[in-house]
């Protein structure tokens, strides 16, 4: 891949231009041109996509022609791509600078602007994962007795070793069974079914722990201005039986 | 015990009376009459006290005699103890009716003012803990690389089983060393030292967690109007170096 694309020594970012406008609607300026390091660049997973399911690439998608680069931030994944600039340092367009997708070094005080503090690109994005069923607000029947949920839980360039859910503000824990991802990037879908104790209003957390044993927090501790990064836990409240 | 105080068959439950006024000054209605089950009355941690470090009881510590009972609501350790009624049916002296001092049977969703919901007596105070030092709001100095944290942690009729400390928000868990109690309602002391990645602003959260299995949650589950029972975790923000 290295030889073909005859990248040489020096190779260590690459910059992506699309022809999308600015947020001005004008074409005068680049909108946005993000990148990522080579290595990441080479991974197998990060793709030139011009097609889906058998048809060109829709427009919509970002056709004809897009990149996807899973894992980290969407902002990298250039539609409309045009160019890929091949850079001997960091790229610095639009969108790589200042507080642009990027986090400060040491962790802030919340609150602070983050002027003259040290700061890092954001890369692999950490674990998350969503509730998908029941939906927020749902009422049950009263007198159901278990808790059917579900949901998907995926954790950038790692992956996701365990998903567990609380009822009960995070006092006691069941895990959730998982389908095997079908590529390192898939998101895992999960299930579980909680037994109540009787009817009522229930608030459900779920927590998913990615392979290096980092586990959603229930407090986004990484406070930065434009909260990029934030993973906290996903939280549905359902109430079984008569509103209380 | 129950034979020397010439307890019948039928007892069933206490109502403790003290000489303190009410709310309003006045001693001509009872302030508070609180009681505890019968089994919890002659448990051998229950006290009549008299007397504190060979001294007698101080008048405002409740002398000249007082009850104890620990691990339970601290109103029902009446202080200016003047009474105590054996009664065959559970108590309804002020603070043992409506609202005062009981938790919804069903969970009830937050905001419900807790109209016509069933209720029962607060009992055994769930697990909870503290962190002593440092202070909330420490500074403390630049290339500090470890954070020595210590506190200490109760959980009503149960044991401690162990204590954990995050400084991610709970992405990560470091577990405290515990000194062993004294007596079955004897607080738990706890420290731990937490390495640093560098400097920065920290949120330190302690969690015990009881020797049934139940965690203090992160977000209080058992919603009711007076907020009984709540043991959130402890939270402690400290700075490393200079503020960002």
């Amino acid at each position: 891949m290295r030889r073909e694309a005859g990248l040489k020594e020096a190779a260590l970012f690459t910059g992506h231009f699309g022809a999308d406008p600015d947020k001005h609607g004008s074409r005068e300026h680049q909108a946005m041109s993000r990148g990522v390091p080579i290595a990441k660049a080479l991974e197998e997973h990060t793709l030139l996509v011009w097609a889906m399911n058998g048809e060109p690439l829709p427009f919509l998608h970002g056709g004809p022609l897009r990149l996807v680069v899973p894992g980290w931030p969407g902002s990298l994944s250039q539609k409309w791509l045009t160019r890929i600039w091949i850079r001997d340092r960091e790229h610095d367009g639009p969108g790589m600078t200042g507080l642009s997708y990027r986090l400060p070094v040491r962790p802030l005080a919340p609150g602070s602007d983050g002027r003259g503090v040290e700061l890092r690109i954001l890369e692999s994005m950490p674990v998350r994962s969503i509730v998908s069923a029941p939906a927020d607000g749902a009422r049950l029947p009263e007198g159901t007795r278990a808790l059917a949920i579900r949901g998907a839980a995926w954790a950038g360039d790692d992956g996701v070793a365990r998903v567990e859910v609380t009822l009960d503000g995070g006092a006691t824990w069941t895990e959730a069974s998982m389908t095997p991802p079908r590529n390192r990037y898939d998101w895992v879908r999960w299930q579980v079914s909680i037994p109540l104790p009787g009817d009522g209003s229930y608030e459900i957390f779920a927590r998913a722990t990615d392979t290096q044993g980092r586990a959603q927090p229930f407090h986004a501790a990484n406070w930065n201005p434009n909260g990029y990064g934030c993973n906290v836990m996903h939280r549905v409240r359902v109430t079984v039986g008569p509103e209380a």
